[in-house]
């Protein structure tokens, strides 16, 4: 008995990641849950309108259980003290035709009124990066009988994870694209980044809630040696970057499909969190800067209107471009069904 | 049928790794080899006469193949410019008793010798890291039959060692202890580290000759993820520092049974190589000190007093501490034997 794909009702233990920033469209976690596989709806940076909108949206695309995923902390944040940033990302902004920054940032945070769209939308599973849900919400949820996922980068946090009520863990591999879910950002400023086959290895020893692996997962043989060393499923990011139901905007695509394993690097450039993206002249300008990066979720504030201008200009120099080691793997655009037999029967195999 | 086991005459598909630095004692590379795996002397920086010496004492105690390590690279250097160094490790030097350091360094490389040395002893089998060997030395080996092991830690390197002749290849996942295997570490100053799963993933696509797995390998459940993915064997480091054979001195050996998988980080300042060592007073005073690390070899050359006479001291806060990745296994000191059984069959457990 497979405990993911029995307690969540799925026909493969894959879990496509809730990433954040408009790439799990309605149309992407429907496709995702139609074949057989748990989609995301990456809520994180969301509002909870939008959140609603989205969530009745992917309903209407799929009869089956999905996923929304939270940031387990708060968004909540002001910041004066960006002058020096924002003059710096001006020279960008005048580049791509945009208006200069502001000077001041303040920013709210709605975690408990998302958690109550989820109820309301009777969404049957939660997951969380960054941390442990403060206890009310995790009390709530487990009231309406929701099932919850945390994200863990050491068995520290596994293990924290464990004693405050999750359900699963997904153990996330230094090998992953996007942001660390590594609690504590001071303590490791460049994330816990410990490679999928010991970090797996330790948080079996550790905890005894079933486990999710994630991190460079594209293959079959991946996917069935994880299984193998006891792991109840996978979560694959990165792979669904590249679904054709998925939000990702074009040049983003292309950069995907034309990187290399050795392209990606760890770097908060972008949000102010450590994270892993393909390399681009926007990581390597700012972190040969020496700018003091702003904390999240102030730099995500901050750059976001360059990423979008960036993305709507049809360059990737200036986005994030999440993505994991073995991006190398992505080589076509392909729907998310495909995407998913091709983990699981190794025949339409995502590499080419 | 394994083309490790088959081809090397091994009753097990492991390699203990050619830890340099007078790691690989006579017995544990005799004790490996006995064992049925593959013990392998690190002879990277070791002098021809201390590498033939040792050979023939490996021989006294076992009938089984053992193989050598070398350095593909010349370690052959000069540096005038080492005062300001010299200047920060007296400090060191100071505290242990021991006399300042020497203001010019001038090393010579004995590759050539060594070479000559494995012919002569008629070691079958030849490993190496840090890059390609030249192609009169790979030839020369060639002609004697000498079976031929490179360390890859990304696509590119792996394609190069088999276009080079190369019979197996070394995967060198970032969960590995020690040096990085990384050719060029002015293009990688912190190494090409790359989580095991995917590298692996990716040199199998890459490359027809067989593949060794290698770092932050501990359990029977992780072998067999790696062979079920298609490696033809595993190599071992961090588990054989703890083989009591091994010439691993007392305060690291403390180190090692103490560490937490998290206390691992990728540094230069032991030997101007990047490389994964448990974090101690050393790595954090000199990572913060701002003083500009030398070149390999010559930081290893600056730096091997001060190793030297911590440990003599008792001490493991100014030594190298090389360690991979879950290095929170390594519970117990035990026979080689009993560490590869359990490689083997989980029984003895390598973790407690």
């Amino acid at each position: 008995m497979n405990l993911l794909t029995e307690k969540l009702n799925l026909t493969y233990p894959i879990i496509q990641a809730g990433m954040a920033g408009g790439i799990t469209s309605p149309e992407l976690v429907a496709g995702v849950s139609n074949a057989g596989a748990l989609g995301t709806i990456g809520a994180g940076y969301m509002d909870p309108p939008s959140l609603r909108k989205l969530i009745q949206k992917t309903k209407d695309l799929t009869e089956k259980s999905f996923a929304v995923n939270l940031f387990a902390c708060s968004l909540e944040a002001s910041d004066k003290g960006i002058r020096p940033m924002q003059g710096r990302l001006n020279l960008y902004r005048e580049e791509l035709g945009i208006r200069p920054g502001a000077l001041e940032v303040e920013m709210k945070d709605h975690l408990e009124e998302k958690v109550q769209v989820i109820i309301e939308e009777s969404i049957p599973i939660v997951s969380s990066a960054f941390g442990v849900f403060p206890n009310a919400i995790i009390d709530l949820l487990k009231q309406h009988g929701t099932i919850l996922i945390g994200m863990a980068t050491n068995t520290e946090e596994a293990v924290l994870l464990e004693q405050s009520g999750y359900d699963f863990i997904v153990a996330q591999g230094t090998e992953a694209g996007g942001h660390r879910g590594t609690f504590d950002v001071e303590k490791h400023p460049k994330g816990s980044n410990i490679g999928l086959l010991v970090l797996l290895a330790e948080v079996l020893e550790k905890v005894s809630i079933p486990l999710i692996a994630s991190g460079g997962i594209y293959t079959k043989k991946q996917v069935d040696a994880l299984l193998g060393m006891g792991a109840s499923g996978v979560q694959v990011g990165t792979g669904f970057l590249a679904a054709s139901e998925a939000g990702t905007n074009e040049p983003y695509r292309k950069a995907l499909i034309d990187a290399e394993g050795e392209d990606t690097v760890i770097t908060s450039v972008f949000s102010g969190r450590p994270a892993r993206a393909i390399r681009n002249r926007f990581v390597t300008e700012m972190e040969s800067s020496g700018e003091l990066i702003r904390a999240f979720p102030v730099q995500n504030e901050l750059t976001g209107d360059i990423r979008k201008a960036s993305a709507a200009a049809g360059s990737s120099s200036m986005q994030s471009l999440w993505a994991g080691q073995g991006v190398g793997f992505v080589k076509k655009i392909q729907p998310a069904k495909d995407i998913i037999q091709g983990l699981v029967t190794g025949e339409k195999e995502l590499p080419k």
